[in-house]
């Protein structure tokens, strides 16, 4: 795929990174500018605009066509509402049109790509799908410091903050701990740091690159959040216990 | 820094993905087309060619500057390569020049990057800094597949595959598991998922995007290893435990 561009029938899931429009991939840029149609998938209550406001240099002519969707946990109703997008991405590849949908991030890393994705597999050989990676939030919050996500022997764990439970068990399961999804626990989190004298080693972004609204704490000793995104992350070190140690490590 | 190229006296950390040109975000594109040092480390070990074929469409007459270092723990010595490196990075920046040090995958996860931006700290002021994160290898691997890194409540754990005490206690502390570095130990990793029957949940990848001599491992159930490339990475969906079951996953 490298040096080219969409092709007809094809169906391209692109990264396009944290909201910068430089910063998603030369790969996904050129697919963008050269397919037919652009599928935008925007959840109820996320930032409606962004996706489309990252790749506004790269569109000219392209059929846009956004999906609504609302933010809920129905397995149901999920999986019929991707089974039309899906049949929908059918008709338009059989017609000898190329579609490119894009997504905040990396298609693969906490996306409703998945969901289109598993809804293709029975309409759309496998040749005819591929996959673009972006740079994910986790990414660019690290880039913001100067400091290893990950060295040598380090292990870094992902996952959403919303069940307290299973951050606390991962605060002693690896080095690096990047939570999504901070903002709506963040004082139990803040509680958490407490209790396990992490604050030290924890810092908070929420919507880097993405022009307005930008949050960065670099030190939580005395921060008190107001309101606060729902796509906050929060990356702590847990094994290195302290940033100011980070030069102890070889 | 949106479309900005780079500035003298600054110094840029950018991560280049995995190998093929394409996969670079625009942004690291255009501060390597206007660099006037490109900085390469090359590990004696690693494809010493490929992070410059990676970037040959945009450099022209860029001064290229390569480091070689050996592959190897001793903590002192490594501290004082990259102390060496980076007085000579303050020097170019002193002058008025922009260096920009390439780096396969993403400068913050397991890359000697993060030596250098620790020898940087005392001579070069943090604003002149910028690190540009890029496609890591995980991204690129899971992208062959159509199948989801993390959904909802999913965690993701990436980590070395040496320590295989570690990567033991790992397969039941994620739901998905990446181990970098899987090469060397490949029997040993075969063994143990054999001991959790989740061979069915395992795929191997290796040298993705790089133009020769690539390893797609859909199924493990009857693989049997030759001599493996040391990057080679292992992606192991331990709370799924079967690929087949995905679309179970809502």
């Amino acid at each position: 795929m490298n040096n080219s561009s969409a092709q007809p029938g094809h169906f391209y899931a692109l990264g396009i990174g944290p909201g910068a429009s430089d910063l998603l991939t030369v790969r996904a840029m050129r697919i963008i500018e050269s397919a037919d149609i652009i599928l935008s998938p925007q959840a109820e209550s996320s930032n409606r605009s962004l996706a489309l406001a990252t790749i506004a240099p790269y569109v000219q002519n392209q059929q846009i066509e956004t999906i609504n969707y609302p933010m809920q946990r129905d397995a149901v109703s999920t999986h019929e509402r991707w089974q039309r997008v899906a049949r929908q991405v059918e008709d338009w590849c059989k017609n000898g049109q190329s579609v490119a949908m894009i997504t905040i991030g990396d298609p693969l890393i906490f996306a409703t790509t998945c969901y289109l994705l598993q809804g293709l597999e029975p309409y759309l050989s496998a040749d005819k799908i591929h996959i673009v990676p972006g740079i994910s939030a986790f990414q660019i919050a690290a880039s913001r410091f100067h400091d290893a996500l990950t060295l040598q022997e380090d292990r870094l764990m992902l996952m959403s903050a919303t069940k307290l439970d299973a951050v606390e068990a991962a605060l002693s399961q690896c080095e690096t701990l990047v939570l999504y999804k901070a903002g709506g626990v963040i004082h139990a989190l803040l509680a958490l740091l407490d209790k396990y004298r992490l604050r030290p080693a924890a810092r908070l972004l929420s919507a880097l690159e993405q022009g307005t609204d930008e949050l960065v704490v670099e030190n939580l000793e005395h921060f008190t959040p107001g309101v606060m995104h729902y796509m906050t992350t929060m990356i702590i070190h847990c094994g290195r216990r302290n940033w100011q140690n980070s030069n102890e490590e070889t």
